[in-house]
């Protein structure tokens, strides 16, 4: 299948069994902004819990926090997001349609690329074997020429973005004819920066209520609270702060779903350490995350490191863990180092000393930080997406037919075990129930009743449940019931007394934190 | 210890143990918003999971959801909250400040209240044991003019909320002689309504940017993935929707610490029931909701039912849960019965059909809806306003010395068990850590070595930990530790094999969830 259609076929799996829904649906929706459904909110709060327990409950010096997501306006002053958290956007006069300038150009450069692909697989039909791609590619005069072309504009482009010079930005869309997708014209307004930030007004006097923003982050609501933490907790360096929290950016490109969305949560930590000592520290949590990521089982291969060239202005190093999604690597996580430049500012600012004194050194200074930053729903997409498997199986009457599964990792699944009667009378529905309610306590468990055990075992392996019990006349004689597997779809006879048992070993995340340690 | 102080010493107490911290602080603050510290982090998120998994896991039909902040702005014209929203503002021309009109008018009766208490306390005084308060208030001359001065104002005002009439409002606060007590005088602008919704601009066309709101409450979200919900999950009636989640409102005075916030967090449950049978579900949730305040032991004398007298437009009955806070009896919750009120609006201004089939009534109908409603934040502080505790116990020594202990539910504590060295040597924090590795994975520990036992004792008592447990030299010969108790102070020897099994039985939650079913 290709990848495309598993992307699209994921997004409407995800709408279909209550996982994500469209934000304000029946209104038409809003742009760029979804909801979790009764099973989305499952996984969603089982990947929060198993990162927050992670960070915080293995690793004896990080802490939690829940910061605010109003915080005071100099914060992001201080930060660096007034001045130059921007965009720069540019606007068809024709069609009144607004674009990110950049994104403009890549597509502009993504369509040259496509030309010359276009040429090297015309040659390939045409030579067949023996066709050197290589060596065409570096002969064919047509391919040199757009493979010049794209060089060109590259420089440019980079050189333009580096000089924040938005007049050569809207040249380069003028220079190579680029038309708008709706108007086809090239009437367009000169390029202008736009602040990604979401605006709001406080208001609590009569002069005129104050601008706050909506955090674009939750970094800096760690950072403002260092000292707070650090002395009420009486936390020696190096110790981290990790929270969970909502952020907000006015993406004018927001697409991919759930992957860029404007409303969306992250999970950061700020780890504080002495200066010279980051590099350990990157190394550390460099190696920690990955290890979290591959700890799911969904397969190592599908996780890459990619180390920043470029690194932002704060930064001496940084990378990101990939992970393989229908429509490429993307980020999952960031980690970087950012020196003492988040401290250092927010001491500027506020006049308040943000300094840790260390009684081995017997001196002050600002901390340095490693940070390692996640969005929540960026993994909940790969989870979805590396779990979402079509196979090929028989139904109750032999005939084949195709099986879509969630090959959920057991500690992340919604529902961890749904309980069936075989049939709806002769007590075994009651007998169900008890297994239940025994349960319950522990587990998010379903019970099901309706329709033939075949579609209640389709339902599940939908959903991702991992185990389903079934409840037969058997089981009113010796206590025994029918497990079967999600994945493998063997069943055997186990005793009732044994599904706590069995439930704890297979599902809890002490066994995932195990791998961490 | 008057009720004022306890209420001072309280949010003391929560800032210098890294419960709660004023936002923003370095910058001096955000007027009505709070971050939650390392301790108020993890209280928070046990009342969170209590209240989830009391909702979600022990109600079969009660599934969650997690719907985000933003939505279409026609949800809230539907809602109700675009156009009555409101609060009654006036400014003070002198001072610039700006009071809630019908706050003005409710201190100027507290005020003559308080001259009638005067008087009464007068007299008490002068005639003793003697004193008949009723008979002196019947017929003291000031008191009977100051009581009728009261009852005056109260029909007045209330005819005036009722009749949305601002300029009644205002010759109020003229004809009684409020003045600013800033500015003193009484030169008031004519009162307006302020809308209370936080707006912000959702940018993506040209032609100007949308209008949207941060959600006042959480429960539109729930009302418009109604049917999202009902059909993807196949519930059927009666079932309910539960969520948690941020709420913004921006208040003109916010005041009580974390019990009126302009950021705040909800959680939520709509129950969607046949037109006619919502007074039997009331009845039940009002059942529910109150034996889970209660199943947390924080004194069953402290909580009661507010039913409403006045009820809202669209409500057919309504009651408070409240909670003996320091500042009196306070609302924590509420239960409404909303008729079909939410989903008929939403109906209207969608288009959309927002009903249900009933299989056995064979019909379609719009549901009618119970609701419980409540606030993480209030229901944080009532937790520790109840157990803040100062007792007098006597030290190494025999000096007695106060000790301030919270008395926090075991289930709900931050910090689960404090492990701790006698001394710092001879193996003894070895084998404390190695008690903390085996323990950490399934429950929130401190390992502390710092000062005496009698001051670690007194940290942990400070932050709630129901359990220490000492490690000394009879534990590397016996494999047996000392285990206190917070609230008695009593110490036993246990041994180490069998804390597991002390915690779970003390600890978890499932002993909670046990009262409820």
């Amino acid at each position: 299948m290709a990848q495309e259609d598993v992307f699209k076929k994921l997004v409407a799996h995800c709408k279909e069994y209550g996982f994500v829904f469209q934000s304000s649906e029946i209104y038409d929706g809003l742009g760029a902004v979804y909801d979790y459904g009764q099973l989305g909110v499952e996984l969603k709060n089982n990947i929060k819990k198993y990162w927050y327990d992670a960070m915080v409950k293995l690793n004896e010096n990080v802490v939690g926090l829940d910061s605010a997501i109003f915080m005071h306006p100099t914060t992001w002053k201080a930060s660096g997001h007034v001045d130059a958290f921007n965009d720069p956007l540019i606007d068809n006069k024709d069609s009144k349609k607004r674009y990110r300038a950049d994104v403009l150009i890549e597509d502009l450069i993504q369509k040259i690329e496509g030309k010359i692909e276009k040429e090297v697989t015309k040659a390939k039909k045409r030579f067949g074997e023996s066709f050197d791609e290589a060596q065409f590619k570096s002969t064919n005069p047509r391919v040199l020429a757009n493979q010049e072309k794209i060089n060109t504009i590259h420089t440019r482009f980079a050189k333009a973005l580096n000089d924040n010079d938005l007049e050569d930005l809207k040249q380069i869309i003028i220079d190579y004819d680029v038309v708008c997708p709706i108007s086809g014209t090239k009437n367009w307004t000169d390029v202008r920066q736009f602040n990604l930030m979401f605006a709001t007004e406080m208001g609590s006097t009569a002069d005129g209520a104050n601008t706050i923003y909506l955090r674009p982050e939750t970094a800096q609501g760690i950072f403002v609270n260092f000292l707070n933490v650090q002395k009420t907790g009486r936390m020696k360096i190096p110790f981290g702060i990790a929270q969970i929290g909502k952020a907000f950016r006015n993406e004018i490109v927001a697409r991919q779903f759930i992957f860029r969305m404007r409303e969306f949560e992250q999970m950061e930590m700020q780890f504080f350490v002495r200066p010279g000592e980051e590099m350990k520290w990157f190394e550390y949590w460099k190696d920690f995350r990955m290890k979290w990521h591959k700890s799911l089982g969904m397969g190592d291969e599908k996780y890459r490191y990619h180390d920043h060239e470029k690194l932002a202005h704060y930064a001496n190093a940084a990378t990101d863990i990939e992970y393989r999604m229908p429509f490429g690597f993307k980020e999952v996580e960031g980690i970087h180092s950012r020196t003492d430049f988040d401290l250092s500012q927010h001491q500027e600012h506020s006049g308040k000393k943000l300094q840790y004194f260390d009684p081995e050194l017997n001196k002050n200074y600002v901390p340095y930080v490693v940070e390692t930053s996640i969005g929540v729903d960026r993994m909940f997409l790969s989870i979805m997406a590396g779990a979402y498997t079509e196979d090929e199986v028989e139904d109750a009457k032999g005939r084949k037919e195709t099986r879509v599964m969630l090959k959920l990792p057991a500690a992340l699944a919604p529902v961890k075990m749904a309980v069936l009667p075989l049939l709806k009378k002769d007590g075994l529905p009651e007998k169900a129930r008890e297994i239940v309610n025994t349960l319950k306590f522990d587990y998010n468990l379903q019970y099901d009743e309706k329709d033939s055990i075949g579609k209640r075992y389709r339902r599940q392996d939908a959903i991702g449940t991992p185990f389903c019990i079934t409840v037969d006349h058997q089981t009113l004689e010796d206590h025994t019931v029918t497990i079967r597997y999600r994945d493998t779809m063997e069943q055997e006879r186990v005793a009732i007394a044994d599904l706590e048992k069995i439930l704890e070993e297979k599902v809890s995340m002490k066994n995932l934190f195990k791998q961490l340690v």
